[in-house]
């Protein structure tokens, strides 16, 4: 498949074939263009197995925002319709629904609310609702997921990764283990969600940011296969990144070899006016290492280097790591957090795939159907009561209590005025014995988390920048529970619903049951 | 960031940064034409915790090499790393490099031998081989991984889930899950190794194949909006698609109603003159619901309906729900092989995105260096014995035993002929206590693995179908020993390197070591 012809399966036709055989039974039912809405939301937080998210970070939002702009249905893509059969071996769309089709087949007739990139984000909570069209709506499903989940599963485990390595420098290093071209967007997202560089030359440019990286195993390689050695291949680095020289020391070994090699390019460079900016470990055991190569660099006269520690990291390992410099460092006679402070992680696979959880299960659920000119909820049965979805037209709120910390997100539904209650019945999502109540006096800020982004079509939310969304992730996080942000068996943040969603739900799902039986 | 603006990110910039300023050291030290090797392999098979493989599936070729063919560095890219800086502020690039670079930015100088796609392929053995001059090879080093790794990787997936589901009709549903634009390759790799049809339009299309799907939960709940019931959706359903029935029982309560109002609609649509074709289940016990659906089906006079199953499905939860169907189906009334023959399986999050192994671990290791007219070998050391690479220019040979049966791929130094040898001496990759002898006549067929794909720039072996690589595939499972088949702890494929492999291997450690002392 060349890559221009890749492009033809991510237009219009980057969905599920079922979307496009229902847009065909609404139109014939005369239901297509009836108008509902659709929330697109997760039930669970990732689940890596030793560990576990307690929030995840919203991102993918503006890619969507551009890919409903650029994707309308093509003369090629209703050809190709045309041609496919049903078993019976007539065709399977009919002529009048394609020509409905082509004529109404983009997203301009679609209006979204969703919560902004680079905020916290928790399960059941509205992250997007659409509204439109049934048949256009229904379409949109599945790109819409696939823009939504991929990036809000990364940015969350790259503010991890943060979170664990105490904010030192992260560096983004995944695009060889990436799905494809999925690279583009998880480096996004990983660069919302946490990561502050990409080695990935592309993606980087286009975001605006300096792609950064140090060198392979290989170049040392060249050196030795020519019959030279690794300290040749130190010295021409040096020679030609005299003030970028960042070197890897493991090719042959890390303290017989590596370090001694550096350490003397390092001092040539200091003798023609250079200063070194560190070396890079990439195998062994990186924390009795990066203490190691600490102490022989701080006595050789390089406190100041940087130590780049790469090979599967991920939020555990760096953790650990930390751990062991912390206890350990002062016994080999180095400072742990001058040690911690001259860090930085490059993490690869485990920060792009999400390893451990490498999906994120956010789904997109019919909640009503105008009819008439009212809203009527719609709702799924389920014999796990997680998987009945919230029904109705909802507004969402995060409530902050008197530290200023975020205490619970409410789902209520529209035209519901928490601000203006006294007191408010939490309900937990479909627990029936688990409610709480909060009075008004201690909650000290009811915040609305969804926004109008495209109203029919038309983009009316300027996206924001990269660093501004980096600012949101910031201070939402800085506003979670320590114990939300627990890396392991992290504390449960309260999503609820109202009284009056919950009844409505309690209500939906008996009816739904007694029509049926 | 547009999906057209993405395209630009993903040409000659697809790659990391530290390639690109390797390359200008290269060119620095006048090393970038000097012709080279370098061996992509990988050296472990996907572990999935419970469960792991015993080989995998090679698949990726065909689109690296679209890849490769459509790229070239442009004005564009050149003016976007002229404006890179070092930390003193200066061009981190300079003209004459940049100049090279505009001229020379292409793959076209490179030629490479591969094993093809659909092939069985183990741990170690290099699946392909690139030569040409060092600057492009090493630029090449992350997109070519990116290529490879994640086909090969899905590929793998979807022939376990298949051998797992005992060949039944197995269809793809990731789309929604996969990493953005990447679910394009990942469902082409699923195709390749055991899906039988994806529901994805666009990449179906691409592929030649029609997709598939069924309706989804939203297409009963409009319905139930709107005062109607699961019934009227179900007749809508058959209505419009009375040839192509298959409809989705578990909106509301799978026995209780899904499946009688299913039953109801099918007797309709038979008196109208159609066959439905079945339902499909997508929560609770499937093993439970699939064998008391086929006992309704069979009683209502519906015996060769599919019952199609979906809900976070894998090879593991495949196997368990086949292995309680054929223990318990006949207790219902229900004759296991009858039933597991009626069975299709939609796998989504768990196929798309390797669930458990979410990246191979393929590498790009320089194996030789061109000098002087002769080829060195190349090495790299390492603490831990199996991250040194194999060095040399090598060959691979597969090894049939008499019963035709798959017994070793074996790694020879190029120019090597076993076939040619009386006795085999087969070392372990790395454990110098480990190697065993085979006598020619023990031996039914040596095969060679490696073609040559692209001689400096231009292809020269046309790539297999779609229906080649499957057949391809399915050749190569069958001659492997049911042992490396189990899904769990799966037999050790040997994997070997010959006598004069091995002594050119421990020489070269002990010349890196000594040298380095």
């Amino acid at each position: 498949m060349k890559p221009s012809d890749q492009k033809r399966a991510e237009g219009f036709l980057f969905t599920d074939q079922y979307h496009l055989t229902m847009a065909q039974l609404y139109y014939r039912m005369n239901l297509h263009e009836k108008t509902v809405r659709f929330d697109h939301f997760f039930r669970d937080y990732p689940d890596y197995g030793e560990h576990q998210a307690g929030y995840c970070v919203n991102a993918g939002l503006a890619d969507l925002m551009d890919w409903m702009q650029e994707t309308h249905v093509s003369e090629a893509d209703i050809t190709r319709l045309r041609a496919q059969t049903g078993r019976s071996g007539g065709a399977l769309f009919a002529e009048d629904f394609l020509k409905w089709l082509g004529a109404n087949g983009s997203f301009e007739a679609l209006s979204l609310m969703a919560i902004p990139e680079g905020r916290v984000v928790h399960p059941f909570v509205p992250l997007t609702v659409v509204e439109g069209p049934l048949a256009m709506a229904q379409i949109l499903e599945t790109p819409l997921l696939n823009h939504l989940n991929y990036p809000t599963l990364i940015a969350t485990k790259a503010a991890r990764i943060r979170e664990s390595g105490r904010g030192q420098l992260l560096l983004e290093f995944g695009l060889r283990r990436a799905q494809g071209r999925g690279a583009t967007v998880g480096t996004r997202a990983a660069l919302i969600g946490g990561a502050d560089y990409s080695s990935y030359v592309g993606a980087s440019d286009l975001l605006g940011l300096p792609p950064r990286g140090t060198h392979a195993h290989s170049m040392v390689q060249v050196f030795m296969a020519l019959g030279e050695g690794e300290l040749d291949a130190f010295r021409a680095y040096a020679d030609v990144y005299p003030d970028d020289c960042l070197l890897l020391v493991d090719t042959i070994d890390t303290l017989e070899s590596g370090l001694p090699n550096a350490i003397k390019v390092f001092e040539e460079l200091r003798r023609k006016g250079h200063e070194p900016v560190g070396i890079r470990l990439d195998s062994g055991d990186l924390a009795y290492l990066s203490i190691r190569a600490a102490h022989m660099l701080d006595q050789a006269g390089f406190p100041d280097t940087v130590i780049v520690l790469s090979n599967n990291l991920d939020e555990l390992v760096i953790w650990q790591i930390l751990t062991q410099v912390a206890h350990e460092a002062s016994r080999y006679g180095v400072e742990p957090d001058k040690l911690i402070a001259r860090l930085a992680f490059g993490v690869g696979t485990r920060l792009i795939t999400s390893w451990g959880a490498p999906a994120l299960g956010g789904v997109y659920k019919l909640v009503a159907v105008r009819d008439g000119g009212e809203w009527r909820p719609a709702i799924k049965i389920s014999e796990t009561p997680d998987k009945v979805p919230n029904p109705g037209s909802k507004r969402v709120w995060r409530l902050y209590d008197q530290r200023g910390k975020a205490t619970a997100d409410l789902l209520c539904l529209e035209g519901e005025q928490p601000a203006d209650m006294e007191r408010l019945t939490l309900h937990h999502p479909y627990d029936p014995g688990r409610q709480r109540g909060l009075a008004r006096n201690e909650i000290s800020e009811l915040e609305p988390l969804l926004v109008e982004v495209v109203r029919e079509g038309r983009p009316v939310h300027e996206p924001p920048t990269l660093e501004a969304m980096r600012e949101i992730r910031r201070a939402d996080i800085e506003r979670l529970d320590p114990g939300v942000l627990r890396l392991v068996n992290p504390h449960v943040y309260h999503v609820s619903l109202s009284e009056e969603l919950w009844q409505l739900k309690q209500d939906l799902i008996r009816r739904a049951r007694g029509s049926d039986d």
